[in-house]
């Protein structure tokens, strides 16, 4: 199985400032590529945690993807902290270096050489994201975060793609959960999830999703859902 | 320090079916209440994950706040999976089973029914919000967790609340880092936090924001941080 963690770095995010969206675009893109997303975790720009967090996710997971902390400002300290992680200097990357003089030409600052340090031994792809080992190092703002990942996106392993199908229905999941659990333990390889939707504040139904690699099982699966769902709008109607 | 962490338990969220909505909700409530967010953790329903992390974020923060998992089908496993955590038996609390009964009534099912259980000693809040220890576990569907989560609110510990101040311009982040960083050193108990924005996709300017609990260190560094901004300005257009 490949599979991924998401961490998000950043002050902005825990202080309510900034709604985050890079997960669920990181999320969609790797259910595609068929990589199991295990754990995302959202931090402050704070090196011990950083460090921490980065170790623990990095030895658990295929892959590791941060977003934020990579700009040229004193609180942006991802790659620095991910330095320390694998015990690597930080180092101006040459190649980085010259596409940003490439880029900015006579206004390329001390400041602005900043984004190309990282890690000895980083691996640079397209779009300046930084690799170090299993951990890819991406912007937080997501117009450049999804430039970013979708440059190393093609770099990854893939799987068959998770698929999934869904049935929606105004039926309380409280009504069906006997017969739901019955149906999940006749199939366990196939995951089923029952989501309650609300309208205008109010719980009003229920969306059941089934997961799986295999289409045809989840053709199968649909059907039975449809069934389960059906039967019981029929009882209620009664 | 009053700290706390929230953990967003689900499939959903690690599939991209599901926007999280409520991380952002509880992070600017906590702000206003002076409670300071340390991390927050997203994780798929998964028993052995839900144990390990409520087991970490619980020892480490003064409060814990779980969304998700809470319904009644297969795969909502929270209550359990946190009386675990503590060593408790998953049991029927008896007023959670009598406002189950009054609001219900004949339609009190089996599976309604579970809706009322939790670990032995959980501490029953309004909204059916129960509390283990120092873990309050609430519903995922945001309305419903927000209601949860307002009732909740006024029973925590609070402090003075955190507050910011920003200076928006037109100006890369890049210009000013030196500056920005000599500022921050010189009042390390204000955090100034440097966030670029974007426009049409492309970076056009910088966010600066600097938070604290002392209004008037805020004003001052709030004419700081804009005099800054102005100084280069000034030096850009020269």
């Amino acid at each position: 199985m490949i599979t991924a963690a998401v961490l998000l770095i950043g002050d902005e995010l825990l202080s309510g400032r900034t709604q985050d969206l890079n997960l669920n675009y990181i999320a969609k893109r790797l259910v595609e590529h068929g990589i199991v997303l295990q754990e995302c975790r959202m931090i402050p720009d704070v090196e011990s945690m950083i460090i921490e967090t980065v170790k623990t996710l990095s030895a658990r997971n295929t892959y590791v993807f941060t977003t934020g902390g990579i700009g040229s400002t004193h609180d942006d300290i991802t790659q620095a902290s991910i330095a320390k992680v694998f015990g690597k200097p930080l180092i101006t990357h040459p190649d980085a270096l010259k596409l940003l003089e490439e880029y900015y030409g006579p206004q390329l600052n001390e400041a602005r050489k900043r984004m190309a340090c990282a890690a000895e031994g980083a691996i640079l792809h397209a779009r300046m994201v930084f690799q170090i080992k299993n951990v890819f190092v991406m912007a937080g703002i997501p117009k450049v975060m999804q430039e970013m990942f979708e440059s190393i996106l093609p770099t990854l392993k893939h799987d068959e793609p998770i698929q999934s199908v869904s049935v929606k229905a105004y039926v309380f999941e409280n009504d069906i959960a006997d017969e739901l659990a019955a149906l999940q333990a006749s199939i366990p390889d196939v995951a089923i999830g029952s989501y309650p939707f609300d309208e205008d504040g109010k719980v009003k139904g229920v969306c059941l999703v089934a997961r799986s690699r295999d289409a045809t099982k989840l053709a199968a699966v649909k059907e039975q859902l449809q069934a389960l769902v059906e039967e019981k709008i029929k009882i209620t109607n009664k």
